[in-house]
Parts: structure tokens; sequence; C-alpha cells
């Protein structure tokens, strides 16, 4: 089995060194990431710049290769020239930082896995619900768990699995949940500032909302010490506004 | 009537200088798109770098206001701290080339459309469906239709039309269709290049590749010389792997 790895947070992060721990248990491994962190890239990628590899070691042994590119350019460039041949999955993460319901959008971890099922490759977005606390161990054992179940069932064309994990240890995480994208968001207001040469500058600050409700909804699940697993693609047409937009007379 | 334009071509290309020119005879419009080009950024935003802005003048007059960052960022400080009152109406373009298909969610376009339905205005994306042929003047006498048949009508929430439009003078475009999005989508492939100082780079490039046939398929109208005008929001759960993976036996 073969699998690559990638994330947004960057190569030197501890979330991937700790999946890459993991996976390579089960399987022959090759971790392509950002070589700064990339967060909030969503689904960017580089096409006016060029993008440069480099070799990164780690405990005095060949870890991975950095990109100067999004999550998404990692996901791409591995698997046309870094990987011996296609991977059975793609995983990225351990990403610091839940990954849920409106902010999906904005996630280089997310996007690395998308770009992925477009390229044909099931895949899995792995997220700790939590900025600081980093508790990594039953995420990586979920990951083993769910990489075997991925491969023997198979995903729908154009489907990952976005999976996000209470940062806690297993004893204490409450169970494991199949979920739909809620519809939770930032609260956002703009920070202006005034810089040491006294030009104004804004910096983006807000608060998560939670929406929702249900008990099946992805950032409530996370809330109730509970994994959520979605399953989530890109076909992006509203079919119910469509038929109604036949109505507009718009079209001739 | 307000209006704020935003695109991803920079506010220096001529796609929103056209798009202006053409919304102020029906609105209040206020221009806020990034410094330089930033195509294929996707959703991006800026969260690590604070953003400057700085205002723009054309034809001897003010123009708007250029921002340091992503499509989505300039939505989001527009809305925030530009404008006075929030815009009826966010419309973003008119990009040169098509952003129909998988394609759509690399787009900077699609994305600055997307924030703004996120934020709760409805919003448009413009785009002309030739990277070389600059044929503005249907696409802005459709902009000022399609604003009027919005804010009329009104759009689902969360939910935005994405509207491509052959380079084409009006007599010569056989029709408008409400559309799907397709699966169509780039073959890509890394071109391995040496620098002068004797380094490897890496470039992305590629063909693209229609999938599709179907008569109501974006990318598919556009061949046929037709506007394709696709509704589509960002609620990413798959509801049919949802309920297969019930039966994946991974729920505690």
């Amino acid at each position: 089995m073969k699998i690559l790895i990638t994330n947004d947070d960057g190569i030197h992060s501890e979330g991937i060194y700790r999946l890459k721990l993991a996976l390579e248990k089960i399987a022959d491994v090759l971790v392509v990431a950002p070589d700064t962190e990339r967060s909030a890239v969503g689904h960017a990628i580089t096409i006016s710049d060029p993008l440069r590899v480099t070799e990164v070691e780690k405990d005095g042994i060949f870890f991975g290769h950095a990109v100067n590119g999004t999550p998404a350019d990692c996901v791409k460039i591995g698997i046309s020239c870094l990987m011996e041949g296609k991977p059975d999955i793609v995983v990225s993460g351990i990403n610091l930082g839940p990954n849920t319901a409106t902010n999906i959008i904005y996630s280089g971890t997310v996007s690395a896995a998308a770009e992925s099922v477009i390229m044909g490759i099931p895949s899995m977005a792995l997220s700790l619900a939590s900025f600081t606390v980093q508790e990594y161990e039953f995420t990586c054992k979920l990951a083993v768990e769910l990489v075997a179940k991925i491969l023997k069932n198979g995903l729908h064309e154009g489907t990952l699995l976005n999976v996000n994990v209470p940062a806690l240890k297993e004893e204490e995480i409450e169970g494991i949940v199949i979920t739909r994208q809620g519809k939770g968001r930032y609260e956002e207001f703009f920070d202006k500032r005034v810089d040491p040469f006294n030009r104004t500058y804004y910096w983006l600050s807000g608060k998560r909302m939670m929406i929702d409700s249900d008990n099946d909804i992805d950032d409530v699940v996370v809330t109730q010490n509970k994994v959520s697993i979605t399953p989530i693609s890109y076909e992006l047409t509203n079919t119910d506004m469509l038929q109604k937009l036949k109505s507009w007379d718009i079209e001739r």
C-alpha cells in the first residue's frame, strides 16, 4: 500500500510528523508538504510562479519533500513528479485546529484532499479540534483504521472524508459520528492599526459562531467530545435554485 | 442601489474597468480589488499578514481601493471597512478566461462571490470565456440585466450565480442557458526546468479536458457560443455517501 501525506501547517509541524510515524507502520509513505505554514489558503494553486522542491530530514533520515507552494500544489506535484506510481490514498493533516462547517472552504487541509479526489485518488482530511492542545494519539490510531476502511469499501467518485477529532485522550472521546457540514462560520471584523511608520494596516479577526444545533452536524458533534466524519464533494450546483431560475425568463 | 465590485485579475485589469463603467449607470458603485493579479487563489484568505489598502485613480479620478490580498479578502474588507453601509449585491469580474466545471474551485473570481453570499449578500461572478479576446460589451449589458433580476427575484441563501459569456459580439451569441456545473478539468503535468543557477524548478501546465456532453452543462454550453448561468452553493455534504458510510461500522 502507498500513501501520500500532506498538510497545510507545513512540513515542520508536529501533526504531519506524528501522522507519518503512524501510517508508515501499515504502508509505504511519502510526505510532500508546504515548506511553511499555508493555513487558510483554500484551494489556491500556483500557476504564475515556479515550484521548487527540497528534501527535508528529521531524526537524521529523509522525512519528505518540502514545496514552496500550497497544499493543493503538493498533491499535484507529489502524484505527478515525486512518487513512483500512484498512491492508493492521500491523507492530509493532522491539522492543528478544526475544519468544520462553512470554514471548510478556507481550509488548505481539506483542499489538499479535494485535489486528490479530483485526480481520482481517494482521500481523507484529518484535523484536531484545538489550536493549542497537541493530543495526536487517538487521531493517529483512527487514521490507520479509516485508511483500511476506505480502501476496503471505497468512496464515491469525487468524495473525500473530512475528519475532525477532539483534542482528548481515547478514553475521554465519547463517540464517532457520521455528520453533515454545518452552517457555522466566523463573525469577522478587521482590527485597524497603525504601523511604526505611521501607515494604516488591517488584520482579520473574529470569533467562531455556532449556528446549528442538530446532533448530526460537524461542529456540534465536536463540541460534544465526539469525532465527526463528513463525506464531502465539490458538486456545487444548487439544483433547487436551478429550477427556480428557469422561471426568471433569462433563457433565450 | 449600492454595488461592490471586485475581481481576481487585479484592480488594473480591463475587465473590472469596463464592469464599473457599466454598473455605475444604475447604482452607486465601489471597487475593492486585489492590487495585482490573484488568479487561481481559490478561496484563500489572509490571516497571517496585515492587509493594506491604497486608493487608485483612473481617468484622473478615484477608481477604487486596491488591497494586497485575495479576492475573498477584498469582499470581507470592502463590506466591513470600506463601504458605507452594506452593498445590495457584489459583482465579481469581468474575469478574462472561463470559470466552469471543476475549475470553479480554483477560481478567485467565483470565491469572491462565494464570500459575499457567506456574508449574506447576493452575488454574481462574471467571466469572459477567452484568455485573449477582450470583448466585454455584451457581458456588461448582461450584468446590468442580471443585477436587476437578482434584486427583484432573490437568490436562495448561500447561492450565487456563476456566469460565463463567450467572447463574442451580441449578435454572434446564440443563447443564454441555465446550466449545471460540469466535471471537466485540466489534464495537468509539470514542466521540469533548470534555472540560470542550475537549480531545478517545476511549472504547472496542462490542457483543458471536456468530460461532459449534455446541453445543460456549463462548459458545453459555452463552446456552443451560448452564455452559461449556473446557480452554485457550497453545501459540500455528499448525502448519498453519508448513507453508505452508516454501513461501514465506524460510528460508536
